[in-house]
C-alpha cells in the first residue's frame, strides 16, 4: 500500500521526546524553540492589525508561489545592500527551512543519489534526504565544521550530488566553520559539480566575534544554495523563511513549490514585512543575542560545576546549543530516561549522526530556559551522570 | 544536475494565466479565487487581537505536526457530530490542501504506479502526482462525475494506487457525483485495494439542493482518504486544510510531514480556530452561498444571451466553476489569446485532461467577479467566439 520510501521512516526519538515534554515541571533542554517570553508579540499584533487594515484582501488571499515582492526585496536587501549579486529573481519564500530541505530533495535528489554531510548534522536535513531515498555520507567533522581534507578524500571515490552544511553555530553542535576553511570549500566546490547547501537559520545570533560571509557570497556560483529563515530571528510560528539561488533553479523551485503546496502562507509574510518594516526587528536581534548569550554562559558554568570531569563540550559563539561528549561508555539515551524521572530533558546526540555512531554525545539547548532552570537542569544531568558509570 | 522527476516539469498555464492578470483593468474568469470583498476581514483581526492577548507565546512558536487540537476536534465534531467513526488520531492538518495531495503522493506513489483521475480533473492534483512520477490514467467523466462503468472496466485491466475524485462542484466542471455513483464507488473501492482520495474544497458552497454524504462516511474504510479545506469558506492565505483518514495512516502522514515542513503555520491555525470559535463562520457561509448563487445565475443568463448556439455549459449547483464545452475545432487557448487583447480571461479546459484532449473547453470562474464584469465579460468572451471559425 505505501511507497517503498516509508518503508525505512520512523518517527524521530525527538519528536517522541518533545511530546514527553508536556509533563508539567518539566525543565527542557531538548528541542530547538526559541524563548516564547521574548516574542515581539506586542510588535506582531500592531503588525498584523495594520495589515489587515491596509491590505486585507490581498494579505488573505491565494498569492504567488515565489512570495511576497516587499518581503523578497528585503530580503535580498539585507544579503547584498549594492545589488551585487542578488536581485528578486534570485530567492523564492518557502514554509519554513524544513520545506526548503523538501523542496532540495525533490529537485536534485534521485533515488540512491549520494548525499555528503557534517558527522553530526541537522535532524530534519536528514530525514528530508532519507524521504527522497538518498545514501546519506557522514563526512568527519570537528570543532570547526566539516574537515575539508577529508571532504577532498571522499570526493575522489564519491559522486555525491548534495554536500549539506550548516556553517553558523550547528545544529547540534554550535560549531562554526572559520575563514580559511569557508575558502577552501569553494575552491573544492568549485572543482565538483554538487550543489552546496548552506543553511544558516542561526546565523544571526551570534554572542561575540564577527559574523562571517557565507559561503554563497564568496562563491556567487549557480553550484551553492543558500537558505535563512525568519523562525529564530522573529517567530517560527509564521513558518517563513527562503531559499537563495541562481535565476534558473528558482525557476524550478517555484514549479515544484507550485505542485507542493501553492505558495506560503500570505498571512505571515505579511506581517514578517510589516514586521520589519515598522517593527522592532533590529533591538528585537539584539535582545536575543545578550539574552542568549547569557543562558549559554549559565549553561556553562554550570556544567563546570556539575558535569563528570570525564565529560568535555564546546563553547559555541551563538545560536542554541551546546554539544557534549561524555566518557566513551556511556550511553546518551539511557542517560535521558534516568533524567526524565528527574524532570529534566535533552537530546541524545546519536539522532544526529547518520551511521549512527555518536552514543555517548548529547545536545543541550539553552535558548529556552531561565538562568535559574538552566543551573537546576544541569545540576540533575550532572547527578545521573556523576551516578551512572560507562559501560565499556 | 536535476532530478529525473524534474524533466518533463512545466510551469502551469494556469500559472503563466495569473501572471497577465496583473493587467489593471482585466476580468478575470480565470483563477480560482474566492472574493476578497467577502473576506470576513474585522472578524479575522479580532480573532488574531484575542489569540495574540491569550495565547501569544504558543501561537508563535513550533507546534506538533499533527496540528492545533482544538482545531482538529473542531473539525472533527463537524463531520461526524456524534463521534461514531473519527477521533482526534483520524486528522492532521495540512499547508492547505495542495500539500495534503503532496503528503498523500509521498506516502503512496512509487514511480510508475498509475493513478485514476476524473476527466477533466483538478491540475494541482495531476501536477503533485506527476512530480512523483506516477502514470495518470483517466477515467471518462460526465456531467455527473466520473462513469462508474468505466472505471470498473479499467479496473479489469488496471491496478492503480490511488483514485483522486472531487465529488462536490469539481474542479473544473462543476459537476456533483449523485447518490447512486457515490454507493457505487464504495462498492468498487471495496472489491480492489486502492486508496480513494476525496478532495472536498468546495462542499460547503451549496447554493440548492441538499448536501450529500461523502464518500469516506458512507465507507467508513482504511482505504478512503478525506481532504477538506478553509481556503474557499475562510480565506486562501492562512494555508489551513486538513486530511482525515484510517489512524494508522495519519501516523504515517505526521511522519512525513515532519520530514516535509514540521507543522503548518501556527498563528493561521490558531486564528481560524479562534473564527470557528466565536467568529460569525456560519453566516458568512452563508453570504459566500448567496453571493455566489447570485453571480453563477448572472454568469448562465450572460452566457444564454452572448455565447453562440453551439456551446454547452452545465448549471453547477455550488462552487465556483462553469464549465463550457464549445463547437468542436474551436482551440479554447487561441480563443483566450483574443480574450486577453480585449480584457478578458478564462482558463482553457485542456490543462485539465491529462490526455491532452479537451481542446474546445474552458473553465469560467464566477465566484471573483461583480455581476455587472460578470455580463461585461462574458460579453466580450461571446463577441471573440462569434467572431471565430471553428477550424475544422
Amino acid at each position: 500500500m505505501y511507497a517503498e520510501r516509508i518503508a525505512g521512516l520512523r518517527s524521530s526519538a525527538i519528536r517522541d521526546i518533545l511530546k514527553l515534554m508536556s509533563r508539567p515541571g518539566i525543565i527542557s533542554f531538548a528541542g530547538g524553540l526559541p524563548a516564547p517570553e521574548l516574542f515581539p508579540i506586542k510588535e506582531i499584533g500592531d503588525a498584523a492589525a495594520k495589515v489587515l487594515s491596509r491590505h486585507g484582501s490581498s494579505a488573505l488571499q491565494y498569492s504567488i508561489t515565489e512570495g511576497l515582492i516587499p518581503l523578497r526585496e528585503k530580503i535580498i536587501k539585507k544579503l547584498d545592500p549594492d545589488s551585487k549579486y542578488l536581485s528578486l529573481e534570485n530567492i523564492i519564500i518557502t514554509q519554513g527551512s524544513q520545506q526548503g530541505l523538501d523542496l532540495i530533495s525533490k529537485l536534485f535528489l534521485d533515488k540512491g543519489d549520494t548525499v555528503f554531510t557534517e558527522t553530526p548534522s541537522y535532524l530534519g536535513a536528514l530525514q528530508s534526504f532519507q524521504l527522497f531515498q538518498a545514501n546519506i555520507f557522514a563526512i568527519p567533522s570537528d570543532e570547526k565544521g566539516i574537515q575539508t581534507e577529508e571532504l577532498g578524500k571522499k570526493l575522489k571515490t564519491h559522486r555525491p550530488g548534495l554536500l549539506y552544511l550548516m556553517p553558523n553555530f550547528q545544529n547540534p553542535t554550535g560549531a562554526s566553520i572559520p575563514m580559511d576553511r569557508r575558502y577552501r570549500l569553494v575552491e573544492i566546490a568549485g572543482k565538483h559539480d554538487f550543489m552546496l547547501i548552506e543553511d544558516d537559520p542561526y546565523g544571526e545570533l551570534i554572542f561575540e566575534g564577527e559574523k562571517l560571509p557565507s559561503l554563497f557570497s564568496l562563491a556567487q556560483s549557480k553550484n551553492f544554495i543558500y537558505m535563512s529563515s525568519f523562525s529564530k530571528t522573529i517567530a517560527p510560528g509564521f513558518r517563513v523563511a527562503c531559499v537563495i539561488a541562481d535565476k534558473e533553479i528558482i525557476k524550478k523551485f517555484a514549479i515544484v513549490k507550485q505542485g507542493t503546496d501553492l505558495h506560503t502562507n500570505t498571512f505571515g509574510q505579511y506581517i514578517v514585512n510589516e514586521y520589519l518594516e515598522n517593527g522592532n526587528y533590529h533591538e528585537h536581534i539584539n535582545l536575543l543575542r545578550e539574552t542568549y548569550k547569557v543562558r549559554r554562559d549559565c549553561m556553562l558554568s554550570a556544567m563546570e560545576k556539575y558535569f563528570p570531569k570525564s565529560a568535555k563540550w564546546n563553547k559555541p559563539a551563538g545560536g542554541m546549543f551546546i554539544w557534549a561528549i561524555l566518557q566513551e561508555g556511556y550511553d546518551a539515551r539511557e542517560i535521558l530516561m534516568r533524567c526524565i524521572e528527574k524532570n529534566v530533558a535533552f537530546v541524545p546526540g546519536q539522532e544526529f549522526f547518520p551511521d549512527g555512531s555518536g552514543k555517548n554525545t548529547m545536545r543541550l539547548n539553552f535558548s529556552n530556559a531561565t538562568a535559574e532552570n538552566i543551573e537546576e537542569g544541569i545540576r540533575r544531568i550532572g547527578e545521573v551522570l556523576v551516578k551512572t558509570s560507562p559501560q565499556i
